[in-house]
């Protein structure tokens, strides 16, 4: 009987692999599989320590780069609440269908069973946006329909209004950002969220993003769905524990994750961002000649030992 | 102790709640709330029976609307499977973070187990785009990366060319496609997907979509991610099983799911976009002015008795 493929469809759609045939008309745009191969150590970056946290969940390790360069004083107190434990112990209590699961502390409301937030700062000046002078504003080719231009800073998605105005990190899958009340300084990074579905750029300068997840995101997007108004988890029996959330550089060295991101600031992203564009493996029929800001995934890996 | 709001967080975010302020510049445009009270019946339609599918998991049902309009041999095929029980018993069984869940028979790739297509058609051409005249297309105000127009065509996010070229779906969160292999015309619509990540919009006019999930993605988007490449469930114990495909039309009528959902091409949909595109509420400080194709959910509900 004609059979079509099952398991092998949208393989290409998903990996970039070499290109079978390449069109007489195509530009020598390299496939992301290529370019990735072709990189060399000087394009991978080891985050640092100091910015790097650990949320331990039963079901394993989620990896969260912080970005002090945007959200200083966020940073900085999430630094504190981390060294001082208030996580330890926490969970994920929201599970926002397309949207965000959140964590921190189910009873933060409650002011007798609240956890203590130490010696953590209990009022924050709102870190939506900064001058983007000074910031290594690394743009994309493509226009973005939520601000004048868009593109990455260090690792990560941001937007801006020209070299003189503000800039600001982008809420892409995976951004994580502070939890605040009605008003705008009313978050302390005690209670963080993160972008689960498609990108929410509406809340781009309307609250603190605070970094990024660099791994395990496929252990936050698979949170089931809270059945509460705004998927909120009620029950305590559906949070989702954290066992601990760590600070990297708290830990001796050889405790670290040995994790590399790909710099976004080089020819070789620029290679990648291209190979995003127009896709030249053999699946693509016809390539986008586009990519949004938010569907560039920046690889990451584990070195080899 | 200083608290900040924990639960409360994002509220607004997600929902819009009615502004508690309103600046004294700010354009008179109403919160997604208030446009959806104000809506009359005249505002929804219920998908016709014949394009309605219900997928029946243990979790509960996923409801997906066909459009024949973009896809109409595709769509009469997976007609005829799901009224010849083609996947009852079959599973879901890939789930890519941040792209797709794929659902149909696991083993279609081994002629020893495949199931049988009965009556289908084991061969259809692709059905990538179609001429945008004809369709009732009703444009987005913003500009769209993707494509020189985007907007809405009876209830499906979609793109097109100027009003004499072509017009396809988009790939938003939730559209339905069927998997096909490197060549154009290999899909049958026997195994499907669903985007249940960052719309992955390269995907236009590289392949066929069929429909939209209209309730139940939640169902799908949780689905634990599978530890094989591209996102493959390889051991049959982590398969989501589905219980059966039912095109609603097969069932009597009392039997069918009373959904309704927002039509797209009336005066309560432009202002249900503009509330989108510029939220109202009192938690943005500053709303985006512009909001992409694929961040407009497209509310459904169940009339009340």
């Amino acid at each position: 009987m004609p059979r079509q493929p099952a398991l092998a469809v949208l393989l290409a759609a998903a990996l970039a692999l070499p290109a079978a045939v390449a069109g007489a008309d195509a530009p020598p745009t390299r496939t992301t599989q290529e370019v990735l191969e072709a990189s060399t150590p000087a394009d991978w970056r080891t985050p640092d320590p100091a910015n790097t946290l650990y949320m331990d969940l039963d079901a394993g390790r989620v990896v969260i780069e912080l970005a002090p360069d945007f959200a200083p004083q966020h940073v900085e107190n999430i630094r504190i609440l981390a060294r001082e434990g208030f996580w330890n112990g926490a969970a994920i209590y929201r599970s926002h269908d397309n949207f965000v699961v959140q964590f921190g502390d189910p009873h933060a409301d409650d002011p007798e069973r609240a956890r203590p937030t130490g010696s953590a700062r209990t009022r924050l000046p709102a870190e939506f946006e900064r001058p983007a002078r000074d910031l290594d504003f690394h743009p994309l080719p493509d226009r973005d329909g939520w601000a004048p231009e868009a593109g990455f800073v260090a690792g990560f998605p941001a937007a801006r209004e020209g070299t003189d105005g503000a800039a600001w990190m982008a809420h892409c899958y995976g951004a994580v950002g502070a939890g605040r009340g009605l008003e705008a300084d009313s978050s302390i990074g005690a209670e963080l969220y993160v972008v689960t579905g498609q990108s929410p750029r509406q809340l781009d300068r309307n609250i603190t993003l605070v970094g990024r997840v660099i791994r395990g995101m496929e252990l936050l997007s698979a949170v089931p769905r809270g059945p509460e108004p705004l998927g909120m988890l009620e029950d305590p029996a559906r949070h989702v524990p954290i066992r601990a959330i760590t600070l990297a550089s708290e830990l001796p060295a050889e405790q670290r994750e040995p994790i590399e991101v790909l710099r976004t600031d080089t020819a070789t992203f620029d290679a990648y961002v291209e190979s995003r564009r127009n896709r030249r493996d053999a699946f693509y029929k016809r390539p986008a000649g586009h990519v949004d800001l938010c569907n560039i995934a920046i690889p990451s890996r584990t070195p080899r030992d």
